[in-house]
């Protein structure tokens, strides 16, 4: 026995405090994952404007047209030849009255004026808007001018907005009204767009029931493949399908299989630990998958593999544990790959001291106000009720076993 | 001729710099805007989970059940009596296998082991897991355990994460994946969430078209249709028709009718200044409208009414005008109707000197970068294709006409 006991990789009794050899670092994963992910192929696809909001530039958009389109008014007013209100008041016949409608509008003859609409077009001679403040109305209706104008004011001249060719969004712009209302005024009626990532999420576990039914002695309820695909489509994956498979080789082999299929990306959670029920990865082990044991509480049995050229992330099966991964590991790559902005850590202080193990990186549960941040739950990776007051993870390095109040930490928003 | 001149509301020659007495602040048409709205009666409806990230809860949801839902183990270990361990090292006969799966485990007699998965059921006479890094393999299929436990060692409890009555998560929350794995964990299948506002957008303008389509001399691209209904949508509406009007009062009428009969809100751009062809103004005033005139820039002409119980909230047509009159007026109230958490004004410092007019509060297009902000447009209510490059809007006072670079400007994000 004793030599079991003492050999270097045995599980039984490491040294308190001492970090395993085996152990992977959070950043080196956090690369893996990265590596693999940024590997897919990203496709685009054009879609109208009205299905546009929220999603990403493929490539940049110019425009093809000058904007404003012509030479129009800035001004509910009178149109005018700037050479004939030097003197004022001036009082000129009103030839024409100009709407903001299709049509061109009669050229204007020098001495007179043309009533004129915001946006309508100026008609050809003319060279200056008189805002109707600054008139008043004359005999015969007629207009008299109270103030002199020179040549171009309140005249909005083509291409003064923007020039065809000229860029209106750039490549990786994330659609805000702002930039729709730019592109459908250049008449641009769709754009091309970042396709989403295709995801498939499979929960592995013989325990797990579908919220809403009853259970049994013994289940549990799945909540990895609702919180995991929420959290994908908040990343800009779509999740094309979600399967629930036993702890048995075959039906996840099955499920696997219609996964890669399908997907250009699969999500798995629960069996990469060390027990001996472990379906993800016994199946996965040896297809060459990198199983490994990260550094870090909770979330530290994880595995990666490359299945039929797709690669699948498999996160451990405990509800916090599986939040805590994607976070850390499949967030950052999925929102970069989609054009989303990063979310970065802040950094915060500590309302009250932390206790922490050595040789692990622990991302506890908190809740952020202002500038400071409390903890909100054990780190128990079981207490997903808990989980759900949080907003944000503290990041607490491996060799840091306290922090005292008061001391400032790292904080991942959720 | 003079008296009209000189009248105190005459169009003529405003004295540069004073304030129109018959211009609305800001602040008030805020109100006004709020007030309506606020009075429309919201509804919530029962979505399941798969649907309801980024919902937002209409009641607090209390958990059905104690989580865990059972005792169970928080290691891959042996389940064991803690005072058959008090010695080590201690041999004991493994008697099962206790797999996290449906089923109640054997009960555990006194003097034995059972090999035990995380989240597997704890059996009925052990309280204590010990985890397989402390235990080595005894002769005959018995396990050593090599480290004394105390009771309820690595044991979940019942209810240690939540009790059943217990709230999961409070009224107006918006459902993050957090959220969703509590209410999945607690076996809770679907949600009651906010029922999104339904808006109907109607855009007037003999001289507008749809962008993809040609242009004939005169027409401009209807921007404001798919800028307004992308901002209705993100701050949590859901615009049921779009419909575009020419200016002439029977076709307004049409589709103010229709649009009345299937929204709890209408908003409606163009048509409300004080040109000569209004036709939202013409159309909403005879049915008492509040027909205004903001002191802003840009965005100053502004009208709201009630029209068959319904709100209708009228922007002027000018595509920057309504995209900042919808920031500035509507967005802070369908925000809160929604649930969603309020856009914040931020104090950022000027790169640069800006100029203002003095009796308007004027929203000038900024890009923000650290603590600072640029002016990126000019101030022109035609700049669509500017306003593509800005993230926020400079709040100038109306009393102010100019800030200095270094000066302390608020701004509104967009």
């Amino acid at each position: 026995m004793s030599d079991v006991h003492h050999a270097p990789h045995s599980r039984a009794h490491p040294p308190q405090g001492i970090i395993d050899e085996g152990r992977r670092a959070v950043d080196e994963h956090i690369r893996v994952v990265a590596d693999l992910v940024s590997d897919v192929v990203t496709f685009s696809e054009r879609v109208p404007l009205g299905h546009a909001s929220g999603r990403v530039t493929a490539e940049a958009v110019v425009s093809p047209v000058d904007l404003p389109l012509f030479r129009n008014s800035q001004m509910d007013g009178f149109a005018v030849i700037a050479s004939d209100v030097t003197s004022v008041p001036a009082t000129l016949p009103v030839t024409a009255t100009i709407a903001a409608a299709p049509g061109a509008p009669e050229i204007l003859g020098p001495g007179a004026a043309a009533r004129i609409m915001t946006g309508a077009p100026v008609p050809q001679g003319a060279d200056a808007i008189v805002p109707v403040e600054y008139t008043t109305e004359g005999p015969d209706g007629s207009v008299v001018i109270e103030r002199t104008q020179q040549s171009g004011d309140y005249v909005r001249e083509p291409g003064s907005d923007v020039r065809a060719g000229d860029e209106l969004v750039p490549a990786g712009t994330l659609l805000a009204p702002r930039h729709l209302a730019a592109l459908a005024a250049s008449g641009i009626g769709d754009v091309e767009v970042v396709s989403p990532l295709r995801v498939v999420v499979i929960s592995s576990g013989a325990e797990l029931v579908e919220p809403g039914h009853p259970v049994l002695p013994g289940q549990v309820y799945d909540a990895n493949t609702v919180a995991l695909s929420a959290a994908l489509t908040e990343s800009g994956a779509r999740v094309v399908e979600t399967l629930r498979t036993v702890d048995e080789a075959e039906p996840f082999r099955v499920a696997l299989a219609r996964a890669v299929a399908e997907a250009d990306l699969v999500v798995t959670s629960g069996g990469v630990s060390k027990g001996a029920f472990e379906v993800v990865r016994d199946v996965l082990e040896p297809l060459g998958a990198d199983v490994t044991e990260v550094a870090m509480q909770p979330g530290g049995p994880q595995c990666t593999a490359i299945v039929e050229g797709v690669p699948v992330i498999s996160f451990p099966g405990n509800p916090v544990s599986a939040q805590v991964s994607f976070a850390v590991f499949l967030r950052p790559v999925l929102r970069r790959l989609a054009g989303l902005p990063p979310i970065e850590p802040v950094a915060v202080t500590l309302t009250a001291p932390v206790e922490s193990v050595a040789g692990k990186r622990q991302w506890l549960r908190g809740v952020r106000a202002g500038g400071s941040v409390s903890v909100v739950s054990g780190p128990g990776s079981h207490l997903v009720a808990a989980m759900a007051g949080a907003d944000c993870l503290l990041d607490i390095p491996e060799d840091t076993t306290r922090l005292d109040a008061g001391a400032t930490v790292e904080v991942l928003p959720l």
